[in-house]
Order: structure tokens, then C-alpha cells, then sequence
């Protein structure tokens, strides 16, 4: 880093001066408290109370970081675990998330209706989420993807969704499974006719235009004894966290003269990750404790 | 990571049902789109247009993490160095930054008024600045505290804040870089007395506690000898990134049947760093390129 | 009205100049097109879907214009009246309000959760409330102080709040009416104790200091024989405004050559007046249709 | 207005009910703290600081209103007038506005950037502009048009935009004034084809397709001796509100025992109405005071 010339020479010149140090200590003091009106150009985004608070994610020309990380394609399970290591972080540090789903490069982390984690403001809770994402994104990378290292640091931009009752987000986190749904699909059928089937992928997207799903899912079964149904959740369902209480022994010392051990049973909360339908009504009724009622 | 169990049964129970697969695709289909009115709920936030937007970012919980990585007191400068190279990476993403200004664990971005990043939208903005700031810390750790391993993921929060006018912006890049100087000033002379003083650091905070600028500046020359203003500009005045122009001589071969080399003169834009006072007019009448007219 | 001089001057010498009539439309034209970008910084105000939009409207000065305009003390039935008489107006205009309540010289106004009125726009729903209400409250002025004139426009300033839930909704107006309740309680002890008491307002509000509710009225009960609860419900309650169906006949004449008549029955949607408990529960369960289901 | 029956019953059944006043009180001053919490969900929406904040009125469904209360075309000089006089009620009581701008049914109020009334909330201030030029609009109707009644309330909605400079300001109002000619020319042209050339309107209409306003001044000028540029000022350039200082005699009884007059010369502020062009720079040049330095 240079360090441009001008400044260097004030500096110099600043050194040389025999003056008082009080003074421009004192002046640079006074300045602050001069300055300091800047301050009220900062506005309030408080999110309204009583909605769950949506973070969303989306990796940045995640395209291109594919390409040059190789990922696999349809799917790359490494990428896919590494994003749910990294959601995991985010809902460790952030504990008023109550459910995160992600699938392919994007993943959305819903706050509480009830939370005042930064008094709700939507850019410290957008911007801390951003944040802790990325730097677990690249802590954690030899996690999954062990000897092969990381180009250069990827990036996530985020956004914030209100959302006023347990249909709109229940709604809204059906559309972004029923999107995994169909870009997975459409993914499985375009790549296994370019590597089983050998067309190129302009032959292979010129087969798919103007497909329905039942088209992609017969040239799945007839042409290549694929049942879509078949395919691995992770990839058809996406991955869903959740906190869920476990029962853990522990063994604990007691500071009592006899130092005599106990086993105690404990109740820890712990993110827990599915990869199953969100969109009906078992996995909610599985989980009763994810939202909040409506009226309370 | 476990997957539910009830999900798993779910899924081996679809996949035994004797079922058209069109149906479930064509659901699918009609489902996406009866969900995709969540999308409503999004919020436009672009910002007012001809101001500079400014995202400050904010380390959330240094004061630990630098416990934990023994950062050095009263400056740590390999932290500092990291903190500059995360936010080049920023600005060789985000072309539009004007300036950048930094000091211990926060760094503030300017871009340009008249700038279009992301439609100007707030969130895209500071949640992609979080976001690349981030990871390149985690990713350029190594080059800064090279055999010393980061323990944990940090994460830094921000916001967004924008100025109408010139004055504006310049009164907060000046309230940043006085801010620098009250607080390097008070760290210097604590843990001065400190780790040369012998004192604790509750005999410190004691003693400095109600002083002046005048009075740390006296300490610091009386009791120690140390001139405050030759210490270290970094430290002084923090740092602040530009763009600048440089002529480069670049070796290029000519394709032409005698593979001729020529010697190209190219002027290439550059992020430096510069460490010195940015409040008075000196550097801006340097720099004529970083403002852009109030009434254009 | 004056027009100032140098623009008549101005005027003047554009009449004489012999200038070829069309280049100043044209340029006219273009300069439009050129100015144009300005509607770019109008900002979005789009209030969150699936939330009660409220817009509460509050008199400005409305003590001044009180006394001026000799209001009786502690209620004065004209005044309350004009009130309600303008809500109502506001209702007629903007058909989406489902519920309105109003005292002392306070309005509040319900618009639908599903409510799509100006796109939803905060800026415009409660401009038009506010103009509507003030522009009614002139115009039906001599329906209520007959001979008595209006002395000057008065004013009222508003505000856009928005509720997720039918619980904070009602909540809201449970606020609302248990000020109503509180402020003419106090009002109601305060002018018994001056008009029949013979107190100056000074010994009055001495009298009142500290009081609870409960003191209050013991002495209107003890000093002056009334039953709080025996007064007005219009002043205890205020007044809440919702659509009811009635059932109209309606005498139609034929077009038919006999010219029969027709007595024909009708349901009409009028806007009718409460002055009830909204606090409880039967209201709500007498009139289910105001709040839609929150699940909806 | 009917009070339900429900309530009234309700209201007599707790008449009737012996019970402790206090009681009923005391929950009742409870519950209002209870409900209290609603209040968080306003939301603050104070304008960015150092900007211009502009409030625009524009009258709704006003093609009606002009229609039922038989205003001239294309121009109804009373209801231009009342107009003005309604806004100069609004500059009255909000001293920031520094300048005015109307033509047609809009009207714009300009706040100096360094505003603080209503704490710049820009709901406060767009609700109390709308309110008070609404009940200024009725109250002042008799004024400009005797003895023909108002015949239902209008109603105006309002929006907020803010400028950062004055470049962007004056761009606003030259805008406005731009739209005001060009709809001027094209009203003149089309009601002298049909009040003078005995058209259609639909022929009016038809004739003027695809027109530019070269062709509707030569239309003007060669079928009916009509020099656009002669038409009035107030038409064609619409009205300006700002504020002159004005020198005033005034006579002051003393309060000496001999009654002695006194002649006073007083400065005075006072709402002045311009006609001419303001989108040059002749008009800011001569009023020099109604903006402020962008860089200040």
C-alpha cells in the first residue's frame, strides 16, 4: 500500500511545527461534537412488529463461481452441505430464527413475529445475516471441499420480507420450495441428457422448450429408468433447519467434598436439518412450535 | 445432519404409491404460481437519488474476537492491514465506491451520487458490501496473521446512510476520521501507562478518567517521552481508499509473423490507500475527482 | 393579487419580439422531457399487504378553535356531530374503510387488510382522508352551528399505522376508546367542579391532582349526585362508524306504456353510528363481517 | 344517526348493574396501558435532512367537479383564483414554505431545506398541507364565486418528493411549469376550434392528433388572429407563490396619556402571487433568498 506523497509531507511538515499539542487536540475535539450532526441523516427502518422477518440470501454470479470451483452438475453436495453448514452458523449466532430453508444458492432465515433482535432493524438484521453467512461460506469451505481451495471470496446479497400471518410465510416458503421443485427437475432431465444422453446442451435445451413437468418426467422414466420420485430429497425437497430439543447425558463433577459424579439429563436445543415437504400440512404439524398463533 | 424421520417415511411412502408423475409436476407447477403472490410484499427501498450513499460496516463482538486472536494493544496492524485489503476487495467489486474510509473495526463505503449499483437499492447495497467484506476476511486472514489460524466466523453489521450535499459527506468522513483520533489517542496513552507505566488497567481508566486531550498529550510527553504526533499516521488518521490513476508499461507481443514485442504505456485505475488527515481542504483539492458537483 | 415587475416586463417584451411562434413550443416541449427525470425521486410508500391500514386524523389547535368558536365545556354536541357528519363523508368516498372511530377532535379510520385503494400507497390514502374530512368539515358546518359562522379553516394532521392482526387492530381501538373514557372522565369532574362548584380552574385541576379513576367518580357521585355511568354514551363511548345492510322500499316506476308502479325492496349499504362498548367481545361477535380472518 | 340496539342495551343493562364505580374505572385506566403497546407500530418517516421537501396537491376527480359547478373553458379564472388563495392559506400557516407553485388543479409546496417543522415527518406535513388547502377551499369558495354554492366537499390527495439540490428543485418547478404550458396551448387551441370554430369536440379532438405546438400555434395565429404568447400570463405561466417583504404605514395609538398617533413604517413578510416564467433565471436572479446554498 502507498502512501500518497502530499500526506506524507503534512505529516512531516505537521511534526516540524512547535506548537502547542493542546491546541489541535482540543480542535479535533471540538470538531467531533461539530460534526457530529451527520448523524441524524440516518434513518429508521424499523420492521412493522408482529410479522415474521424474512431474510433472504442469493450467492452473487454464483454461475460463474460454479464454473471455476467445478461444481457438479446437476447438484454438487459438497456446495449443497457447505450453504447448510454456513445457514447453521447464521441460526447459532442469530437465535431468534426459527426456521432457515435453502436450496441451490439462496437461503431464507425467518425471524420470530415476537423477535426484537437490533430493536428489528431491517439492515442490522440484513447485514448481520449477510455477513455471518459469508464468513462461515469461506471458514468452512475445506469442511466439504477438503484439498481443492477457494479462487477468491464469493459474495451473498440479501433482502427483507415482512410477512403478517402463518399463511403468507408458510405461502411464502411453499414458493420457494415449489421453485426448488421445478428448477431441480428441469435441472435432472437437462443434464442427464447432456451426460447420459449425449446431446450438447443446446440440443438439451432445445428438447426441453416448452415442456411441461409431465414431458420431463416421462423422458426421465421412459428414456432413461429414472423415477424422479426416486431422486435424493436434498435435492428435490431442499434443505430445511430447524431448532429441535435433544436430551443429552451429561456427566457433571459436583464441587462437593466427595467430588462424587452425576450423570444429569439435560435438554439442549440443537439446529436440526430436513429435507422434506414443507408445502402440506404434516411437517407443520410435526413442528407445532415454529410459528406463533395469529392472535396472540 | 439427521433428517426427521416422519420425513423420511414421507418420502419412501410417495415414492411406493403407484402415482401418474404428472400430476405431482403439474401441482407443482400451478402451486408455484399460486404461492408467487408473496412476492408482493417486498418493499421498494431505492434511495433518494443525487445523494452519496454511504454503507458503514461495524465488527460485532471485536472486543472479543480481538481478545481471542491476541490482537496487539493499543493497534493490532495486521488486523488493520486485513481490514484495508477486505475493503479493496469491496471496491474492486463495487466500482461505483468513490472512497472508503476506515479505522479500528469499522470501514465506511461512499459511492458516487449519481451512482445506478443495483437500481440503488439500500439492501442490495449493504447486504452485498457485508457480504464481500466478510468473506475476505476470512479469505485473506492468512496473508495478515499467517500462521495463527482464525478460530471462529466473525461478522460485521451495517447501514445505510445518504448525504445531499458535498458538505454533508465530507462533515461525516471527517466526523469518522476525529472519532479516530479522540479514541487512538485515549488507547495510546492507557495502555502506554499501561505496559509501561506498570499500572492496571483499573489505574488507567483512573487516571485518564476527566482528562483533556491536552492533559493525554502531556502524559504522553512528560511521563513517557513520546511526541503523539509522530506516532504512526495509520493509527492517527486511519485509512482512506481511492482510486488513482497509474501509468503502466506493459510488455505486449505483437501476433504479426516476427513476434515482435512492444513496450504500451496503459493507465490503469487503482485502489490506494493513503493515511492522512482528510477534515481540512488539502486532500480534496488533491483529489478533485472523488466529489461531484453539488448542482450537476 | 401583484404581479411582480420584471416579469410584466419580462412578459411584455416576449409579445414585441418577432420570433417564429413554434420554437418556443418546441423548446417548451423538450425542456419537459428534459425536467422529466425529477419523477424519479418520488419514493414508494406501498403500505404491507394483508395488514388493517389505519389513518387517524387529529385537530390541530383545535383548543384555539374551541374557544373561539365558543365550543360548550366538557363536550359540546355540535361540535362532536360536525365530526362524526365528515367521517361519514370520508367513508361514502373511500368504500374500503370498514370501520371508523372518532372523539374529541380525533378520527380513526379502518381500511381492509385485502384493501387495494390507491395501490395501497400511504402518501395518498391519508392525503385523501385528511382533505376529505377537512374540506366536509367546512362544508357541513352550518348543518350543526346553523347561524353561528365558521370563523377560519381549521385544520387536521394524520398518520398511517398498520396492524398485522385482528388482535392489534382491536387492541388499537380498545386504546383509542379507553382514552375516550379517561380524558371525559377527567373533563366530566373538572367542568362539574367550575360550572357547578364554583371553583376557578386553577382550584379544579389542584383538586384533581393524583386522583384515580375511582376517586373521580366519588366526587361526582358524593358532591354533585351524578352517576358516571348514567352520562351520555356519545361522550363515554364516542363514536364508531360502520356499514350496515338495511333493507328500502322503493317505489319504481315502470317503463312499460300502463306506467305501473313497483314497490321494489332493496338492501342498501349505509354507514350507521354506535356509541357502544368496542372494547369487548360483542360487538365484534354482533357484526362479524368488519374483521376478515386472519388466516385468510 | 341510529344507535344499534345491541348497545343500548348494553349501556342500560350496566346503568342498571349496581357495582362499584371504581371498579369499572380502575380496569378501564389498566386496560388503557394494556392496549398501549400499539403505538410501536408507527413507523418514523422523517425526510432526509438538507433536502427540499415538496408536497404536490392534486384535486381528485376534478374533470367532475369543473363539470357539476359549470367552470369556464378552457380556463375558469375563479377557480385559478381560489386556488391561489387556498394555497396562500397554507403558506400562512406553515412559514417554511418558501415558494408555491400552481396551474390547473395541482398545486406544489416547497419546505426550505433546513426545515424543521413537524420535525420533518413527512405524514404530518404532507396530511396538514392537504387539510388545511381542503378546508381553505370551501371556506374561501363564496369569495371567488358569490353567490353559486359549492355543491359537495372536493377532495385533494398529496405526496411527498425530496430534493437534494437546487438544481433538482428548480428542475421540479420548471417541470411543472413546462407541463402548464404545454396543456395550456393544447386547451386554447382545442376550445377556440370548438367555441370558435363551431367543431366537435371530437373533431377538436381529432384535429389536433399528432400535432405539434409549432402547428397549434399557427393554428391559433393564422385561422383565429390569436398570438399564443398574448394569451394571459396567469394562463400560461401559472402562479407563484413566494414571500415579500413589504414596507408598511402603520398607525399606533399610544398608550401616553395624550393619545398621541404615531406613523410606524413596519416590515412586513406577505404572501405575493407572480404570472411569469420561472424556469430562467431572470426570476431566482430577482429573488435571490428563496433557495439555499447547496453547500451551506
Amino acid at each position: 500500500m502507498l502512501i500518497g506523497k502530499a500526506c506524507r509531507i503534512l505529516g512531516r511538515v505537521r511534526c516540524c511545527v512547535v506548537k502547542p499539542l493542546a491546541s489541535l487536540s482540543l480542535s479535533s475535539n471540538m470538531a467531533k461534537s461539530k460534526f457530529e450532526y451527520v448523524r441524524n441523516f440516518e434513518t429508521d427502518d424499523t420492521c412493522l412488529r408482529n410479522c415474521y422477518i424474512v431474510v433472504r440470501l442469493d450467492g452473487r454470479n454464483f454461475h460463474r463461481f460454479a464454473e471455476q470451483h467445478k461444481f457438479t452438475k446437476p447438484n454438487d453436495n459438497r456446495a449443497l452441505g457447505l450453504m447448510s453448514r454456513s445457514a447453521r452458523s447464521v441460526m447459532e449466532e442469530l437465535e431468534d430464527i426459527v426456521i432457515a430453508y435453502g436450496q441451490s444458492d439462496e437461503f431464507s432465515f425467518v425471524f420470530k413475529r415476537s423477535s426484537t433482535w437490533f430493536k428489528r432493524r431491517a439492515s442490522k438484521l440484513m447485514t448481520h445475516v449477510a455477513s455471518q453467512f459469508s464468513s462461515s461460506y469461506v471458514f468452512y469451505w475445506k469442511e466439504f471441499f477438503l484439498d481443492q481451495p477457494i479462487l477468491y471470496p464469493p459474495s451473498f446479497d440479501g433482502r427483507v420480507i415482512l410477512y403478517p400471518s402463518n399463511r403468507n410465510l408458510r405461502d411464502y416458503l411453499s414458493w420457494r420450495q415449489a421453485d426448488c421443485h421445478i428448477n431441480n427437475l428441469y435441472n435432472t432431465v437437462f443434464w442427464t441428457l447432456v451426460q447420459r444422453g449425449g446431446m450438447t446442451t443446446a440440443q438439451a435445451e432445445d428438447r426441453l422448450k416448452g415442456t411441461l413437468a409431465a414431458d420431463k418426467n416421462e423422458i426421465l422414466f421412459s428414456e432413461f429408468d429414472i423415477n424422479y420420485n426416486n431422486e435424493s430429497d436434498l435435492h428435490r425437497k431442499g434443505t430445511t433447519l430447524i431448532w429441535e430439543k435433544r436430551d443429552e447425558t451429561v456427566i457433571k463433577r459436583m464441587k462437593s467434598p466427595d467430588e462424587e459424579e452425576k450423570h444429569v439429563i439435560r435438554s439442549r436445543r440443537r439446529v436440526q436439518a430436513h429435507h422434506c415437504d414443507i408445502i402440506g400440512e404434516q411437517f407443520w404439524e410435526e413442528h407445532p412450535d415454529i410459528l406463533e398463533d395469529d392472535n396472540s
